[in-house]
């Protein structure tokens, strides 16, 4: 808890905490979380992209390595938690087996990636994608708000933007586990500490417009309207009717902008956002064509156009059983009897499910609010996520050594 | 038409027609359109604000005079008829009537009222609100986007801010007479050329906020949230229902703002606007009331709080029923079967209510579109009006000296 505070100090901003990618702020967050690691026995390094990692010399070096992480990069005013204590968490435990032992029968990396929530480049897994060798030279031409490219960030980062494919792990991995805070309501309400993510949902986000008629509020009777707007209000009904009566479905319309926008004119275009996730990718497209059917409905009974455009279908990524189960024992071992999530929102273990089964540990908290100063976790809860992430990589060694 | 025309040329903007009060652009239409009154055999004088006024004496100059009027200035990208066709259907009117006496028993004064629409200084009437007494001191003080005051765009114009109750009429007039196009659909629905407007609705413009819970559209279950726009919707649904249910009412939600604004986070605030109008003010009144219940009771629902802010309250302007009755008569003798509206937009009638009887003639227009580029209206329907103000002011000329 006291390194979360610690490192919430390195912030951009003097007043709320932001730190993102290729920052002076992330380069000494890292230089502290580096005397961590080294302090817990792990060797210290840089890769192409700047993600930090540290690694647990194995007794057999070729053997596949497990990878603990998270990141260390934050939105706008962000909490202290939502990546940073994945990456705590993870040099917890291994203080904790260092103390129990020599060296690990495999090694164990625990990495900090510097870019998860992409609030810089507006792209997201900068520094997973980078080991996962999916981060290619087209994202190099980016550029931030202030008309810098990623390809200039990465070098005043002290990375190599022409190197990139250098941070791709030659090897396929043991596991990729990541213990994050959950961002969500759902295990306090339940009443439990950690949960064990059994898949991370798919999502599609979808960019609709509506077109009606703009005209003089005063003098168009009811009858005659076609209020682009009305209709717009109809469909996000329909759209949350259909998510609630879909179990497992969150549907979202997060924007939604009218033209031309003035109190005496009849709104002529509305324009609106609609992001839908699930952890079954089928069920995602039928409740997708569902609402796309809604809006068609809507529109031809109010003599309305409408348009649709798919933005993002990003595929739902399943935890491995075996890690699931494995993480859920190391729970009940520790007297936890663990919850299991669907991940609604985004995550590292994305992607590097192409390198490596993937396993996630929810970590409670305070009424499910993140991206946000008041962020809030319990430090019994913690201790929870360090103790079954501990007992989780003990039994991982037991059984390699078996 | 030609005339109209002619005055659209007149524009602040070189690809549309923009004209607000004070500029160059309205002091040559207003040039053009005093040499149409001289010529009409009007006696031509600007005032203290700067309206335009053509005065056709009287046998008796101190009997109460009849007005005729609109506006010369324009919207932003207006069309061409939305003001300037009720002054020039009046100096058609006054050249009718010219070529028949030597005077007029009364004097008969057509007025082109130098700001209507308000959008240099987002206050309307200027104009009308001058003749009638009530442009005052405390308005002179608003400033343009420029950070011109409207004292200084008067002094520039030529007027005479100091000096503003000089515009007032000393007297009541014998009635305030104004042909505007209907900026709506109904005469075209009814096929009629023009229709006598009853009365002028009141208006209600009322603020909305509605305040939820911001969070994560990935990890927030259905059943947990507390959607700021969901709510909205409901809302604006809720008096859309209510507009169709109560004959003459019209109900707007014209703007909607949602914060924070993304599409992967779920809307905390919204903030909307609604415009409510009805020819009959308790009607009006308990309509707002029965939203104001909706808002209530939809939030309560939902776990939502909202705020309420009635931001104009304007009440309804009647026509006076012998004006009612002898514009229906003129019409009638001219063969029309004139129809009777509400008029759902302000007009400058509005202020001159206050000192005159007042009486408006409504023109057809193409589709009910107005401030728009696309205002049309055809030449028959157009010599339609002038017939029957023709008629209607030689009628009250006989009854005058009868």
């Amino acid at each position: 808890m006291a390194r979360c505070d610690r490192l919430a100090a390195f912030s951009e901003d003097p007043d709320r905490l932001t730190r993102t990618y290729g920052t002076r702020e992330l380069r000494l967050a890292q230089d502290e979380v580096a005397g961590w690691m080294a302090a817990a026995g792990m060797a210290v390094r840089r890769d192409a992209v700047g993600n930090l990692i540290g690694r647990w010399e194995g007794a057999d070096p070729s053997a596949p390595a497990l990878l603990l992480g998270s990141h260390l990069d934050s939105v706008p005013d962000a909490g202290r938690y939502d990546g940073p204590l994945g990456i705590l968490v993870a040099i917890a435990a291994i203080e904790n087996l260092n103390s129990e032992m020599d060296r690990p029968p495999f090694v164990v990396e625990v990495i900090a990636f510097a870019d998860e929530e992409g609030s810089r480049f507006h792209t997201t897994f900068l520094g997973s994608r980078a080991l996962a060798g999916t981060l290619t030279g087209a994202d190099l031409h980016r550029v931030d708000a202030a008309g810098v490219s990623l390809r200039e960030a990465i070098s005043e980062f002290g990375g190599d933007p022409d190197n990139l494919l250098s941070c791709k792990r030659p090897d396929r991995a043991r596991a990729y586990i990541e213990v994050h805070i959950e961002q969500g309501p759902v295990l306090e309400e339940l009443d439990c500490p950690v949960a064990v993510v059994t898949e991370i949902a798919g999502q599609s986000r979808i960019a609709i417009t509506v077109t009606g008629q703009a005209n003089h509020a005063g003098t168009v009777p009811m009858h005659v309207r076609r209020d682009a707007l009305a209709g717009a209000a109809e469909f996000v009904l329909a759209v949350e009717r259909l998510a609630k009566q879909t179990p497992g479905l969150v549907a979202t319309v997060g924007t939604i902008a009218v033209s031309p926008g003035a109190s005496n004119v009849i709104p002529g275009l509305v324009s609106l956002s609609l992001d839908m996730r699930h952890a079954n990718d089928e069920t995602r497209a039928r409740a997708v064509e569902t609402a796309r059917n809604s809006a068609t409905a809507i529109a031809a009974a109010r003599g309305l156009e409408h348009s649709w455009e798919m933005v993002l279908d990003a595929q739902a990524v399943s935890c491995e059983d075996e890690l699931i189960e494995a993480l859920s024992s190391a729970a009940v071992a520790e007297g936890i009897n663990a919850a299991r999530l669907t991940s609604g929102a985004g995550h590292d273990a994305i992607p590097m499910a192409a390198i490596a089964p993937v396993g996630m540990l929810f970590v409670r908290c305070e009424g499910g609010i993140s991206h946000h100063p008041d962020e809030r976790v319990t430090e019994a809860d913690v201790q929870v996520a360090i103790d079954v992430l501990t007992r989780f990589i003990r039994d991982q060694m037991r059984s390699a050594t078996a």
